[in-house]
């Protein structure tokens, strides 16, 4: 119980940056959701600041479906030597929204009732880029429930989940 | 869509520091899970970097139950104009692990096996310091569950959940 | 593998006797979720056919609370030898679905959008009575959820749960 | 609020019949998962007594992949005008457990730790024959996950949902 948070031998640094979301939000409200996807993956919308924050990129975007890219790091770390568990949350929950996001027109928003996450493999600072693809199961007038998978470059699966989204028109 | 991602004018920037996770984890096993938890809130142990990048706190360890600090800020937003769903669901996996850890002895380990939230309103960047608070509600020899809420100062609820953690003896 | 579906010397039968459900549902649309509950657990109402067909009785209803007692038996049986988890899982979803029924106005109805059971403890011909006990966790607008936990005569846990409602009104 | 429960007029009934589920399962210890699954589809285990209790038959058993087949009737029927999601769940958790159930050899059991229900649209009595299918997602050493679907004769989904078991030797 030597170490001291401030040690400076074990300690890394990161700069993390990003954009007002809210200049990004009145830009994404003349778009339809998967509009305002693809403007996103092209670079014409900068990302969501959590995903600078988190290290995570849209890559693909279809209808109902989309593929986000992440890179777990020793900076996810939780206290009981892997990556925590909110990186995978985070992943998928990005990645199930914006699956339900990209069915939705211009005038309709989402907000997530309920996130659902089976961990199945812990992922380490060793794991490598992983890929979290999420499909919509059900888009129907007030909701929406989708499913997404994390998995390895080799195929390998971390974690797995559903979500449920209510849907609002404005 | 005139914003760039790198446009100096929206561009906000933080540095992240945190500690190699491996030392940190090599004195908690020598701890139990309390001990650990406790050497945490004490400053004898450098937060997990996950703690560091999304900035959290645990700010009270019973047994059986953890409370957590975040500050939602903008760095934390979603493309869709509030913070990231991710949040809660590190926040409320944090305190709800850490819960289940609290009554493990020396040599008992455990891994998450599923995490569920329910989202019931969204933070802001203006919605201020957050607490998540979770107990275990059940812990057996190979299984334990726990439950969690995630608060605002005025009480307001903004997220709840559940998880199951298996426990594995070394 | 010597056992025949009809073979006599092993089977039991039992007689079910339920109301035409359609009759109670236009009773009830005169009444306020409350109103009907209590309608039903006085007597004043038939309940419904499920809790006839699974052997189930609601015996308190308060304010976002009500109490729903069960009797698992041989009937309720899976086959890998104890009481089939859709027992637990029905008593749970009854419970937490009329807790929020029981605070909505008339007029006002409600659809279960997704059910959450942990399973705790298996359930046996033995186990004697259990109550599952439900209260709303949050009331909104458009959605509330509630918890439940499923115990035996003596406090055993055997489960417990969380459920998310839309509500909808005429 | 004239109705009775006794009341004649509106009262049906329906005569239950199933085996002792213990000469069942002492028959089926001899198996391995898959083996007593295809024992009970072909008539030579009776079907377990929740099977008979709901109405739900097993009618196709893979590997790691089985069907369900259902019949929504007004014995079902929750105090809403609906039948009782209890029905979805307990068919969901059928086959979700029986796909995991398929691929473990002899000596080996599981217990369903927790299940997940998505609700899409309510069942009637007028809904036919519904079809719950499922598939093993991951099947570890101690931990396996499936995924299961409920839909009607045209493909219409009215439910989905994912379960977590653990596994256990003898």
């Amino acid at each position: 119980m030597a170490e001291n948070s401030e040690d400076p031998t074990t300690a890394r640094t990161r700069m993390i940056t990003w954009n007002d979301p809210s200049l990004t939000l009145e830009a994404a409200r003349r778009l339809s959701g998967r509009q305002m996807l693809e403007a996103w993956m092209a670079g014409r919308l900068p990302p969501p600041p959590m995903a600078r924050l988190l290290d995570f990129t849209l890559v693909e975007v279809g209808d109902g479906h989309v593929v986000f890219v992440g890179e777990p790091g020793e900076q996810h770390y939780n206290p009981i030597g892997s990556v925590h568990g909110g990186l995978a949350a985070t992943l998928l929950d990005s990645a199930m929204g914006c699956a339900v996001h990209s069915q939705l027109p211009l005038g309709t928003r989402y907000a997530t009732l309920e996130l659902k996450i089976n961990y199945i493999r812990a992922m380490t600072r060793t794991t490598g880029p992983v890929r979290a693809e999420a499909s919509v199961i059900h888009l129907g007038g007030r909701i929406a429930t989708a499913e997404g998978r994390l998995t390895g470059a080799d195929g390998t699966l971390y974690a797995h989940g559903t979500t449920t989204c209510m849907l609002l028109r404005d």
